[in-house]
């Protein structure tokens, strides 16, 4: 086979294979890329676990991967503000339609969007990839490859912050310090939260997210009260805060963002749990708590390539391990251990520099 | 006794009585005014019924009432914006403190703030009564005693419809056609909603509805889905709705909202149900549909005034019993009944007009 | 010619042919429209006077006519959510790139977007026309052709509306009783604003702002001050408005825009005039009068049908003239002699009602 | 005299003298202050010099300052959340009524607030002083009163940057690096500005930003011309800012804010010019860059103290000159030769540390 494309193929759930695949052409508003590195996320393992997540089953094989970054090789036809040789961070999800969504600026709610690793959307780990050339930017010299396909988990943290209007002086909540959790509490401490407490079950996650900037750690224990961690809270920061980010999906941890949270603040859930949850939704309603939900993210590319390269946020310490493409298997299976933070697959035998 | 002043004090569960008080004498910054027209609210009998609302309990006679207008009689010392004589509607609740709630303009949430027949503060269900000067608003010539009244009802509306961000064009979804669905419903049509459907489980009041422009009706029985009424909702609008005002504070219809509004979308909990809700919390969260609650108002006094006196509503339709002051046992039990919408107590023995 | 296609050609400054052109082909997201009703607006005439309008030069013919509804004929091979027969009105820009003003729901600050009859965009006044389905959007029954063409002016009213933020309860003063600032009134009023005063040199453009629901009409005349005619505006108003619409772009009217607007308030810029303009920057500045412009408009298209479908608002009175297509140059002349309001050009020759 | 209050009044234009007033009474709701750190503005010696700014004349002896912080030594009856002892910033804005604008939450712009050295009311500069206690704010123990006083100036930036909509990743040009500038370049940075670009016809004015921080600096000459050096700042940040402050006042300067700034984005008027300015309203106008001014702030102090006691600004370095009370000529002397950045006055004779 003279054109190469290994890539990491789901078959079925459990069923990871890491197979050749034929090079794609780009369409006109396409271009080809050669894959850099490309970090395994939750929903990677999750897939591959489970099949499945809520309404999106796999049905077919599909191509795991959608943290990444690689270099152009080929232009489409139609492509005019890329060349070939440009270092582009991949925004995975592209709008098929301009519908409302679309037209209002909030794409990621389209329901027809193209989402890499996504079934029935094949992702990007894998050797040579397309995609549509509008959402591949540029990346400017400062900023590695690496810290371009973080730009995918840390677009989630921006709009968490975003939604939940975290701003100078902003005092904050974190539910949960694994990887989510820690891209929240970064991009929260750039947004100028003054305090940030995070929260979590395991004290090593704690230590890494005091490492990053968190001013207060809460170690959970499983017995805790809702009601009494909101407590704990308030005492370690002197009031309530203005914002909690609930990144476990965990009921008991739901309950307890909504105390915890100042009057006329905001909960934002990242964390997605059991389909029903009960909440204590009148004390949150009576003290106009806002409870905001994020999908994804939209229009995040462009500010976080803008912090990378004014140094304003550091990600570099979030990749704890990097396997070559063709250990992708291992690579995954240390992802689902839970070992260390962000796993990154190198995906260009020539260069397997961050 | 010369200085007669009937006022309705309920001294606990149950005890209501009609008694006679002393004529108050303004502070500084207050005014006394000889009240005219007092609405009995859904919390004034929930009061008398149970003694309590929540953490609010009585401990002591109070006075009720709290939706209400007048005439200044008195000026305290210190107040240059009104003149004896002016006809004013007033705004019950009134910071004591000028905590960062309140210099924020978001006063309605200051812990301290004094509210009429919230204890152990009394309201003004009363022949004379005293009131900040600042939370007095001055009534037009062509706004009626009972409209300025009205207002506080009318206030849930308006800060309901603003906190869910109703605009032109809006399609509204509310839960509950009682008093305040009703208000919900006349706000939304004056602030440029183009169809509203509202649900109820009793005929008449969705008559009421429609008579008031409701575009849409849905019989709920108590055996429907969540998810059923929400495509129904859905099927009449051709679309889901943007927003959803849920009126009720029963689990199933907070489950109703939460389906049934678009992505992107509010949902405001205005009805206030038992403690903890057992909710499609991920549903919500996954399509960005935020869930804002609302305690009581603030700053739509003005909005009110201007809206009345430009005749951009109708809210006369509302008041549905009157009593002279004097009955007001059978008014009150008038309201416990659920017999009619708005009753209205007329405090002034020679004008009892609306 | 088997395939007639009569278009208004504009040829250079002042040359305004009737002539016939080839029936175009839809491009795969594209739909064919026969034409049924095109309004005059004032950007129409002043190419054909001036050739130009700031930057946008007249350099090769060009069709007019960007307000614009007519009905499906042959649909792009992309095309599904229309089918042949649907009535649609034309949404006259449709964005070409995907970049950061697209992706943030801001697509008329595009500057790369297509525009129906800006140079060398060519429009759609003309028997057959082709535009991209996702900017046509459906009509429902009880919404007339020309209805759908006014949602274009309609569309100027909304978004100056919504930048403005008038809501229930605002008062607002609109300079200016053309075309535009009666859809601004319109608009104003549709959106809960509780009185609108309107100011103009001619009495008969007041009469008709009267008509359609301005509370108050300001006569002004050239030697009127600024400062004198913001205090006739407070006057009648009780109080300085919240929202100032200009809608003139003469430099006076501007100053009185800012003098009139009360603090804390919007001035919104929608009249254009001269390049540089003096102006009382320091007065807005220190009052927090903000000053907002418009270009065009985005996402209004749908909520204005929901508008017109629900009989929110009545654009019809706005047209005043109506023209058989055969007959462009008499419209035109009409148009350019300011009489009336609205002049409709009739596309379809089997059917020229509404 | 037994109790001394050395004062800093201004009698009339350039009558600045150093008298001794009695200690005064602290009302009901205000606490007496020992006066520590006092920072000399431009607006005292503009008082000093030319005896008003604006509308606003002095016609009676007033004491200036109004940038301060003190320690309580006694109370107010009414005042419970501050004790004896303790460090206090002072915000020298105090709302006297309770008018839309304070209970909008943007009391700055009640026209009859209370201010520090804005005739008639006077300021701070002097040994004891009685302030609202509403209007004190406790320092936590690890800010400084230098610090404290300092927060009076970062408002202006914290106010600036907020009405810009400044966040992460925005760009930035600030034009005019004084005192002003320097404080909103510090706040843009703390609010996540990836790149700020600041300018002055003072090159030591750009260096001192250049150590706080400043990404770009350009050096202004008189003969450049707006679009020139819009153009410039365009190629430095490899696109147009989003954001604009301008510090200046000067017309050619509002000129450049306009050109430089991106379409949608935002311009700042914070320094004040001439009451007419001739600027090119339309290029804002038509690609919806909005113009924004500031008066004063509103709701900085608690935010502002959250920022100095996690470090994440530090202010320290906008004091380049400390002077006694008693040596106040000398102060405002070297202030009005515009040398160093801030000119500190020490009231407290028993501790004149930061």
């Amino acid at each position: 086979m003279a054109e190469e494309n290994l890539s990491v193929v789901l078959h079925s759930q459990g069923d990871l294979r890491l197979e050749n695949r034929s090079i794609p052409e780009p369409g006109p508003d396409e271009v080809l890329l050669q894959m850099h590195s490309v970090g395994i996320c939750g929903s990677d393992v999750h897939y591959w676990q489970h099949g499945r997540i809520g309404d999106f089953v796999l049905t077919k094989p599909m191509v795991l991967g959608h943290e990444a970054a690689g270099q152009v090789v080929k232009l489409g036809s139609a492509v005019t503000h890329l060349k070939v040789g440009d270092r582009v961070a991949i925004e995975p999800g592209v709008p098929r339609e301009m519908d409302e969504f679309f037209k209002n600026g909030r794409y990621n709610l389209s329901p027809t969007i193209f989402f890499c690793a996504t079934p029935p959307d094949s992702g990007n780990l894998c050797r040579y990839y397309t995609h549509n050339a509008n959402f591949c930017y540029k990346l400017p010299d400062n900023v590695t490859f690496e810290e371009g396909a973080l730009i995918e988990p840390l677009s989630v943290g921006i709009h968490a912050c975003r939604r939940a209007g975290v701003t100078l002086g902003s005092t904050v909540f974190i539910c949960g310090a694994g990887p989510i959790g820690l891209v929240c509490l970064i991009v929260a401490k750039a947004m100028g939260a003054s305090k940030v407490v995070i929260s979590d079950l395991v004290p090593e996650r704690l230590s890494m997210a005091e490492e990053l900037g968190a001013d207060f750690q809460v170690k959970v224990k499983r017995e805790d009260g809702p009601q009494q961690l909101a407590k704990t809270v308030e005492d370690m920061l002197g009031a309530r805060p203005h914002v909690t980010i609930e990144c476990t999906g965990v009921e008991s941890s739901i309950q307890t963002a909504i105390y915890a949270t100042r009057s006329g603040g905001v909960v934002v859930l990242v964390g997605l749990g059991s389909e029903m949850a009960t909440v204590p939704l009148i004390n949150a309603a009576v003290r106009e708590v806002d409870i905001r939900g994020v999908f994804r993210y939209c229009n995040t590319w462009p500010m976080a390539i803008n912090m990378l390269a004014s140094g304003k946020v550091n990600v570099k310490p979030l990749v704890t391990h990097r396997f070559p493409l063709e250990q992708a298997a291992q690579a995954f299976e240390t992802t689902r251990q839970g070992v260390g933070i962000k796993v990154m697959l190198k995906c260009n035998q020539s260069d397997q520099n961050p």
